[in-house]
């Protein structure tokens, strides 16, 4: 299967990273691609950067996903996923959505460790917006940026396990997910210092997109994931005004 | 003082029935400007649609909140409420929050009319993202598009008089929201036939936002709604990436 | 217009703070008028207090009504509100139910800081009986008893203003609403030295007031908060007694 | 032990048929004393006379509770009932929260009559307020006033029974509540012709009242049930006047 | 009347401390018989004791319950209880469940104080079965293992009032119960170091299951809780094969 | 990788069933082996059958795990699922909860149908109990037993097609579970009659299992989910008494 992993932010390293963990954990016959955002913030971290992205993605989607089985959101606002699962007829699954879900059937509650107080809220609704409130038993906020350069990040990798050691401790995780697309592969490394599973959105997103995809549900017919009736747009690329007016190629 | 009302679908009509009743909310001194999306679906309709709107709200805010003291969201998702809040100094409302929570001082819950049932779905993600759905008491579904064109509607009106009533006879709704940029005015017009409140989310925004300009509250300097530190971005119009290098004009 | 301040309370101190608040607050043409219960406990802090203010200030209203456009509950238990919604034709605002549905306007979740421990399940409850639990980011209560004494209030000032910074740096409260009636323009004294904006019930509860009678909803014909057919009572003083026979005056 | 009766409302019918349903529930060697309000309305049914009842409980109870060794609230809004658990050293029980708290205990989701519309929105608050709502599984209203006449109800009779069957039938009720102080005793009667357990408060309420005197759990000595340090009040009668000042007597 | 006490556990440490609580709680004329577990774990304490304890309880009252009255669960998951009230005709109570429940007629939220930190979130899941999730204040878990020996344990009591104080102090809880079958008879020798009421989940229980069967409702005939039609089953001892088969004998 | 599907139930057909669809499900590679309850009801549909099945899946495990790679629960009550999660090293998903959480990626609210109205209490309870209740759009309820027949089953076919669309058309459906492990294998063969995706927990549960295995996250070493310390039982059969012990065999 073709598997395209979208990237609403306009920066090539988290993307990096994260086709990196796409492809590490994709099954044998899994072709990954990656596509990174054309306009839009470098790295959506405000509200602002996150309105853009919902565009964005879409856009990329609607140049992309044709030929494709399965789409990965790779932002961890799971920037544009509900658009996504509405415009196009083949699975698609958000990082953070899949990140918890997976974490549910691991049991218990659910640590969430984010990364910056300005978008903390974010993550909050996203998570009450799943209905998924009362499944996380905590939430740690780190400031750090590191995690944007290359190279190694001992202190953060300090903070993280510290960050997830106290969830596991004070506030009764069972399990601990690590928030950002720019986290992809992190939980694998540091899963030996932490007593409970943690979970890496991009692993659990890559491998659920895999299982939809199998999994061979159809596209609804009604509702509000269905394909909508044409619709007329004004100014907008061209791939994105046909989605709009023709429906999805196949 | 000046109320820049934000239509991000692309199509006027919905933005001159928006712009006739917030001038006839506003209060003498009050100046409305209304502006249309300049890319985007005509009518937001879809989760696609939404997604593209919240780019286009914001475009649109970049360019034309300098100068004004007050935004209404003038789409009834609220669409790019929330980044708005963040990047801009002035206060903003949204249309549905502000039908809701206005209606929460009349007493009671709500019951709340949408149109289509595609997109009831997307206003009780909404309803529940404020954290109100238990004060909603019921919900119906319109399949009528007649409001979109001109002229007399009373089949449309009939049908959302019975509608009302039904949320009023068999839900116990103490008020009714009729949800819809396009219904502006309309409460008003068919209050004599229901026995509770109707309410008019521009009619109840406008007045909020003036209020909201008289109150005065600071702009946050912490949290999720405060001034991000400068964003570099890509490919976004002059002034969204203006605004979000350099912050909001006065 | 006139607007009434109802304090159910029986001490001029906090009916004094309230209604400077209320005329500071209040539009050009707003006449206000406070008046003090006349029977009851001296500052409402317990229970008991709590359900003889509930007759109060129905009597207060039931006396001083006629004539006015709107009325204000300047009790922070909002002692009083759903009875006088119900009994009059005129819109009416409870100070805390304003203050945390303005703040709902200002974006993201709110802290509250409240006096004494005895009472913080009374405010616990009355928020939960709005339906806004899940906006409250935290709550913190002071012991101080400062505030019903006349003159400056450093030290006073002092806590308040730690426990509302302490709000929005560990519960990541937006806003913060200082609860209690002597409160009244408190807010607006420590706002500098605040980060998110801090509410001030009275002031929220004024201009949401002037909105309601502006925006000119009727009065419902049915439902909990439809004037009631003629109630027989007894006992009660006359302006009560007519009002529960006869209906409101206009 | 000697249990007290309190019903806020200031018609004797009621109280009879309270009065005796809770001497019929009531343990040999319970003595049973109802007292009914000297001012208020008739019967409670709006939110007016549910705030003045507030104030005639406790002034009943400050009058009547010395010497006795629990109390009954017997108006189904549990009038009074927060006041009077501050303000007495001896339990207090509320009709209806007796009856949703013991129909817990029989298993399952319960089923909720109330009588007249208006009044409805009144019981979904106390039941919110109790933290319950998740474990009612439906509603009926009636529109009857027969229970409040002497005599046989068989009309009535009937509609209670279909309004039951029809909470098990179509809503999956495993037992279901009468509300209304007046329905005291109904639930036996019917018993026969309702598949699920039929809880009268009153007799709930009875045995509750028994069951926490001989548990004897402490008073509070903190928290918003713990006995106030001494309340000054104003033009209060005597009994109340001197409970704020002084404390319960023995 | 004769009260059945089952413990599925399978140590009688545990059985003897539970039936002397329930012998000094019951009423005169009230004969308590409790009964062991004769398989499974001697002290439910993990998931899989638990689930295998489903099973023990079920068996024990096969075999036990016939010519009784009222079943109390003494095993503070309340382990078997909805089965236990399903396959009998007469009242069965759960310790937690009554503890809880009569924790709320004494007012405010409550306090849970568990032992050992991989149970709490057992105890959390039965909270939130109950829908009583939101009246508890907060949690505490002790890991001291020495209620289960014999004799006095002095350091254990003193952990205990710490814990229950700390709800009290920095939790706001009104009342605070004691987890733990083995805690049968701690409350009230601690109840004196701890400002609220402390709660006995045995002492409560014993007494609403008296409460019940005085009260006399029917046992369902329709639901979840009604006997079912007979059930063929494999392998089970006799007693419980024949209840599925035959149904209880009175 | 071998994969273990549970059926605690005593009766082979539904095995059957069960492991036909598994097999179909499965991928390349993955080796099924179903095992069928020893002891216990026939089919689990009362809450006895179900305490009793408790003890029968930790048995079946005990006895089986040894070799395998992953458990299915394929109970739809998910009979055992969090003791199999403690007791064992392997990942263990349960047939219902697998169905939630992948209908959940899909898009939207779930509707839920069940058999019987007896058991469908328990469902609601189980649905609670993972924290999703509010992702539920309703429910409906057969009262057929046709699915325990060999053989086709037209006239149950045109009732399961035809309480599915109504979920869609009147609650808003967007995709649609059917519960119960004698359905496994049907929502493929009914697709085609319902607009919205027909969810088979089984053919979820399978597909889940198989994720988990090739996520690989470790076993928690601390919280409710880790292996216990040696637990000392009584009377248990050897495989389940030395699984308590020793902990698991890999």
């Amino acid at each position: 299967m073709r598997l395209l992993v979208v990237n609403a932010n306009t920066s090539d390293i988290v993307t990096e990273k994260v086709a990196a963990q796409a492809r590490a954990s994709a099954s044998a016959g899994t072709e990954v691609v990656a596509v990174t955002g054309t306009f839009g913030g470098r790295v959506i971290g405000t509200r602002t950067e996150q309105a853009v992205g919902e565009h964005s993605a879409v856009a990329l989607l609607a140049r992309h996903a044709p030929g494709f089985d399965a789409v990965v959101i790779a932002v961890s606002y799971d920037t544009g996923l509900r658009a996504a699962r509405e415009m196009l007829t083949i699975p698609v699954v958000g990082m953070t959505e899949a990140g918890l879900l997976t974490a549910c059937m691991l049991g218990g509650r659910i640590g969430v460790v984010t990364f910056g107080r300005r978008v903390r809220p974010m993550y909050e609704e996203l998570v009450a917006g799943y209905g998924l409130s009362t499944r996380v038993a905590g939430w740690r906020t780190l400031e750090s940026t590191a995690a944007y350069q290359r190279g190694a990040h001992d202190e953060l990798d300090a903070e993280l396990v510290a960050a997830a050691n106290d969830l596991v401790e004070r506030d009764g995780a069972e399990t601990v997910l690590l928030t950002g697309a720019v986290m992809a592969g992190v939980p694998r490394r540091l899963q030996a210092q932490v007593p409970v599973p943690l979970v890496d959105g991009i692993d659990c997103a890559v491998r659920q997109a895999e299982l939809l995809h199998r999994l061979g549900s159809p596209k609804p017919r009604t509702g509000s994931y269905a394909l909508p009736s044409p619709r007329e747009s004004v100014n907008l690329d061209d791939p994105l005004a046909r989605l709009l007016r023709d429906g999805p190629t196949p």
